[in-house]
């Protein structure tokens, strides 16, 4: 298995959490220090650093202490690889519309459009 | 909590599982039946439609039985809601790059950018 998919699953794994997204959303902003991170979560923080982790073992966020001090950041191109496979999943039918310049309604669910 | 995080939530918890993704993949291409779509896994029929129900609940495949056939299909536009989560955790570093032309790479990963 190419380790593209390691990565992927990884992030999907690490992003299927609501708090674990919640943190992704946060440091999309700005970079951020553990506790201020922590703050609206309301749990305690080794549950929380334990999020933290599967955050940086998937890849998705980096950290780095300074003093007793820990930031933490969102990676850059973190969230590449679930990119590029939900670009590979586009159907034919997307695919052609955006050849055509459709925009792809709610009503294709329907099977109103092919 | 708004709909679109119910099925974002729904959404990545049914993309986080391997066997649940290669269905998608194989669905990303045209539609298929179950005892097709079951065949490449090594697991029995019950837990294959375990992971098709789920897939169904997120509302990522769609079915529909004739006879005793059923068919599954990839609903159209059903990875929007990650596409769009996705798209909204760009960092301020990556807007700015892609307003400046720039194709963010993995030296940015290591700091060596903004």
């Amino acid at each position: 298995m190419p380790k593209y998919y390691d990565q992927l699953d990884a992030s999907l794994r690490a992003l299927a959490d609501p708090t674990r997204r919640a943190v992704v959303e946060r440091l999309a902003k700005s970079p951020a220090v553990v506790s201020e991170l922590a703050a609206p979560f309301p749990m305690a923080l080794p549950s929380f650093m334990q999020h933290l982790r599967v955050l940086e073992n998937a890849g998705l966020v980096i950290s780095h202490k300074s003093g007793r001090i820990r930031t933490v950041s969102l990676r850059p191109g973190a969230l590449d690889v679930v990119h590029l496979w939900l670009g590979e999943q586009r159907t034919p039918a997307e695919n052609q519309a955006d050849r055509l310049g459709i925009h792809l309604t709610r009503s294709t669910a329907e099977g109103r459009l092919p």
